[in-house]
């Protein structure tokens, strides 16, 4: 069982919604960046650069997706180029150590502090991606698995760090941001959750065409909350502490 | 009966019409915005938002086009790569409920009625998109008229929250533009009536070659009126009002 052509053009479609939305959110973050203060500009060129990074991977994916698969009359054909998983894994190894810097800047900590956590967590992030990647291109279900178990050390360091690790700093924060910041922690926890869920679709039964399109599709719309929308908040944030500073 | 050389070169250069004037207007906006006061920023930053999208997708839906049939000695073949109508949807996906929060935006209301009218009205805009979809991409004309009816649901919705539930908003707004924004509402409701008559437009007898250009023309030509003209509306209405501001 293979894809069908409707299948096929659905994940297309929904790589070119990622791409529109990615690239509108930069443009969007980067217009809007002198609305904020001095002081959060760096943490919203950033966000504004992972949903960039996001765009370019995207267009990316989606060239390779049409270029994998040659339609005549309605029937779809391998080209034999196979689609580039890679791209998303290169796309996650820049933007989630970024994701988390954005978290961390916009809090506005010291600058030791604002080191010491984007090191760890981003160092943390980056090696969670690294270790997920053989077992996504894998064939055998075992290697899959094997490598969901590693990624999901560092995973679980991340969550954790989250947590326990920021409450100090959040309770730190002006009252006017400490609910939005509580919330996009929660965001980050909720959209990322779904990531190792996605890569384990392939075990759970779900096969052929129909474990393809739940994969990207999947996918796609965990990047757009962990990337756009989260990338609101981060800019909701640092308006609101703008305003609050003067 | 299907379409004929002149009809499929109309129809591609309706899409590169659409192209170039979406494309235009997103710098036109972005290279002004400097022009009116930081509160109407944002509203001037999502018209170019709303105009840059819909340029992608126009870009898109040409190649597309262009993609679809292979003219030869003036003779036209389908490549068997069917033509995308899901970028037209996903384009009013992301840009019809951003067009309503321009209107908001526009209108500086206070922080709690702006969310909560740009929530009210941008859901409902998605929603009324989503439900079109599959009538859209229909084979059979009693699908297509029963999507129609429920899209036409939350559209009307739409129409009295723009009528009625704004009125009070409206009301308040500063005497130099007043008229102005009702002329704008007014824009959203002629233009936006549109979209439901072509899409039934198919049902109404006429077909083939001739149903595909009314179709694609039309959508084309609301397109330029709901997004480049009302955009024109709304950054007026911004000068004036900082005009006013001082
Ligand atoms: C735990 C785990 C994974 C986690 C991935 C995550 C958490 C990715 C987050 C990506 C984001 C946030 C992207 C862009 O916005 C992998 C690599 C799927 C492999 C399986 C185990
Ligand atoms: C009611 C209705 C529709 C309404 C579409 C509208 C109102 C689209 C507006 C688009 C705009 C404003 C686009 C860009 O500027 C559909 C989906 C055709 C399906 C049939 C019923």
């Amino acid at each position: 069982e293979t894809l069908s052509l409707d299948q096929y053009s659905f994940v297309g479609n929904a790589f070119s919604f990622g791409l529109a939305v990615m690239a509108s959110t930069t443009l969007f973050l980067w217009l809007m960046r002198s609305s904020v203060a001095p002081g959060y500009r760096m943490a919203i060129t950033i966000t504004g650069l992972v949903t960039a990074i996001a765009a370019y991977h995207y267009l990316q994916i989606m060239l390779s997706w049409d270029k994998a698969v040659d339609v005549t009359s309605g029937e779809l054909a391998a080209t034999g180029e196979p689609f580039n998983q890679a791209y998303r894994y290169v796309d996650w190894l820049l933007t989630v150590p970024l994701l988390l810097v954005e978290l961390i800047l916009v809090m506005k900590l010291s600058q030791d502090e604002t080191w010491n956590r984007a090191i760890k967590l981003g160092g943390a992030a980056a090696l969670m991606i690294v270790l997920g990647y053989p077992g996504e291109v894998a064939e055998g279900a075992g290697t899959r698995f094997l490598f969901w178990i590693l990624s999901m050390i560092p995973f679980i360091y991340i969550l954790y760090q989250l947590v326990v690790g920021l409450k100090e700093s959040i309770e730190k924060q002006p009252d006017n941001v400490k609910q939005l910041i509580h919330y996009a922690t929660y965001l980050v926890i909720a959209s990322w959750a779904f990531y190792p869920i996605v890569y384990l679709l392939p075990l759970l039964g779900i096969t052929g065409g129909s474990a393809i399109v739940a994969v990207e599709v999947g996918y796609t719309i965990a990047d757009i909350v962990a990337k756009a929308v989260f990338g609101l908040v981060i800019f909701t944030i640092a308006v609101r502490k703008s305003a609050a500073e003067g």
